[in-house]
């Protein structure tokens, strides 16, 4: 068989060559729907019964505008196979796969056209009721599962092997824990906050917990971390949360997932003084991101410890001390990281349409300023925050009146 | 080609055709000298000249005495690949290696036949003057060379990759780490010392801080560590240290290979009550041992420090403030893994000689316990002993009189 293109032809046919998700004989429809650079995006449908459709990702053997980047289909096979393993840890918190082909580089999936991407659901202020509690779910599951915690440190390690993902890891390294830190060229510093981004750069003591944290993402194989899961990772309704687009995936630390997710319903937080005009409008949306911060936290740690109770019966690991002492490192790290995603959004070269879209220039500095002072505060007394009210007190307190 | 087994005929025949160390038509002898179950070990030599020898080192295709343990070519394939590597980071302080053959899992390296086996030398009370200077350097440099520090990230990960080493790694994991602290059936705990051992066991406080260090051996990918650098894994002279046999080698905390080479020396510290009898030439060899695990630590540090100065350039990783914080945690996690080491080698299956040959039972108690008392605060108090001289009173202070 080996590796061939598919084709809004050709699609259909795989699909039902691969699957029985449509009759024998029925009648499919297929459109390209991709916008990215290394995949291939198809959705299929049954003409004649316009619910039953579905997505198929095939990635291709070379980026679309640069034939030299590095190992797209290495990146395929770990999105792929991430993907499967979120649906089996997670179900219903990602999307549900019905086949993932090795050698097409190809995964046959639930189609989330009637969702949209959390990023876009907040900037235009819609609350989103089970978000905290399913993405503490999603977070406690998907990292227990693959932690020595959650499964025979044997399969771990030939996992983690599996799971080595050097060319994507670069771009962390680079792009959230060093490029923010000196003046690096791709840095994207808006000229009213070059002062305050500057003033970083000479902060010896934020530099070492960075570094510090940096560290930790290139050494600690603690579980197999999504390794992107900001908002623009995540797909929403009113009930349904799931997480997508794992191409970053690898074994690093667990609060490196958390964190993200964290970090980035902050930068909303912040940019809500520009998107959410009316002060009393502003004031209830910006306390519901912080109940979500606070749930997703609240029931992360607590499926973490059920699951914990459940399954883990070794001598040292079962200990209750052991376990306390865990999960108040995972704060730690998690505020910690939290803090490094926040501080690349606002003067790293990728950041987000929360803060981007502020028009104005004084109130976007301003939110800007809040968001570096938070994330410093975050790296820096990581530690001295032992519960997630710490955490949202520091949020608070930075926050444009 | 393929895999063949050597024997004492074929073994010269394969030297000659893999190497030009003996000229064309020499007449070689050959004598299997291994004593393993997993290997051949033949000594080559010239007859005419007799200084001139050379050592090839096999590993079989199974056990020799149980044909079901797993993976001993991979295993080989990691001892031979770590021998090259300490070979080319360490020159002087590993086995010189002529060639090494991947289809036939041998190696052939440098006859080290003048040396003795480091820990018979010290039962037998010999001073090695060098022995300090050699192993600090060895550290520094196998553990500095194969970090992110010492080598390319990217090139890292893959080295990292092709060192998985799992069913090594579950010795350890189960030996050193977990056994100790519960009732495990493998324990060998002498009857005079059962109350001690026993009362670690209800020790939740030194449990919590043992699960920790063994989360860290199972995740944090620091360095390529030799993994089982014990005393029995060091060859010396009076001027020659090698360090050999490094079937655990993975990617692991530096710490474990530094504790794990002081926690001998305490254990022999401990045994020379018994194998020194005369009270001033004990002292006088106890003060050598203490002399050097100083300079084990100072040789290290500064050659880390000297190597992390030449060679680290990026912008956050070359702070000091960082690389103080770094050499800090080093101190402590090697305190906690010698701590770990000494404390399995009491209680564990895997005894050592230095104890075990006292035949004193008293005094075999009395020092038992001595280990134990010093491991336990190692573990407990690793964070707060900050020099190398905070050790050596720890260890003075539960020493024997």
């Amino acid at each position: 068989m080996g590796y061939e293109t598919l084709n809004e032809q050709t699609a259909a046919e795989y699909v039902q060559s691969k699957t029985s998700l449509f009759p024998k004989g029925a009648d499919l429809d297929c459109r390209e729907i991709g916008d990215g650079n290394l995949n291939m995006v198809f959705r299929v449908w049954q003409k004649d019964a316009a619910k039953q459709s579905v997505i198929i990702k095939q990635s291709l053997p070379h980026a679309r505008i640069d034939e030299s980047i590095v190992a797209p289909l290495e990146r395929a096979r770990i999105e792929s196979e991430m993907l499967v393993l979120h649906d089996t840890h997670c179900p219903g918190l990602a999307p549900k796969i019905f086949d993932y082909d090795r050698e097409m580089y190809a995964i046959i999936m639930e189609d989330l056209s009637d969702h949209v991407v959390l990023r876009k659901g907040l900037i235009a202020g819609t609350v989103y009721p089970k978000l905290g509690e399913h993405l503490g779910i999603f977070l406690a599951r998907s990292l227990f599962f693959t932690s020595d915690l959650g499964m025979d440190p044997l399969k771990k390690k030939e996992l983690q092997k599996s799971f080595v993902n050097p060319d994507l890891c670069k771009i962390t390294e680079d792009l959230v824990f060093s490029n923010p830190y000196f003046n690096a060229e791709n840095n994207k510093i808006d000229p009213e906050i070059r002062e305050r981004a500057e003033r970083n750069w000479r902060d010896a003591l934020l530099k070492r917990e960075v570094a510090k944290l940096k560290e930790k993402f290139m050494t600690q194989g603690q579980a197999l971390v999504h390794g992107d899961l900001h908002t623009g990772s995540v797909f929403v309704t009113q009930d349904s949360t799931k997480a997508f687009d794992p191409e970053f995936a690898f074994y690093g630390p667990m609060g490196f997932d958390v964190g993200a997710i964290i970090g980035n319903l902050v930068l909303n937080h912040a940019a809500q003084v520009w998107h959410k005009q009316d002060l009393s409008d502003r004031k209830k949306f910006q306390g519901y991101l912080l109940e979500t911060i606070r749930e997703i936290w609240r029931v992360f740690d607590k499926e973490f410890r059920n699951l914990w109770n459940e399954h883990v019966h070794t001598p040292l690991e079962s200990a209750p001390e052991y376990r306390d002492d865990y999960m108040k490192r995972l704060l730690s790290d998690s505020i910690g990281y939290a803090g490094c995603k926040m501080t690349r959004r606002i003067v790293g070269l990728a950041q987000v349409e929360d803060i981007r879209s502020i028009k104005d220039v004084n109130v976007r500095r301003d939110a800007q300023i809040a968001v570096l002072d938070t994330a410093r505060e975050f790296i820096l007394h990581r530690e001295q925050l032992t519960s997630i009210d710490d955490v949202l007190e520091v949020i608070q307190k930075f926050a444009m009146p």
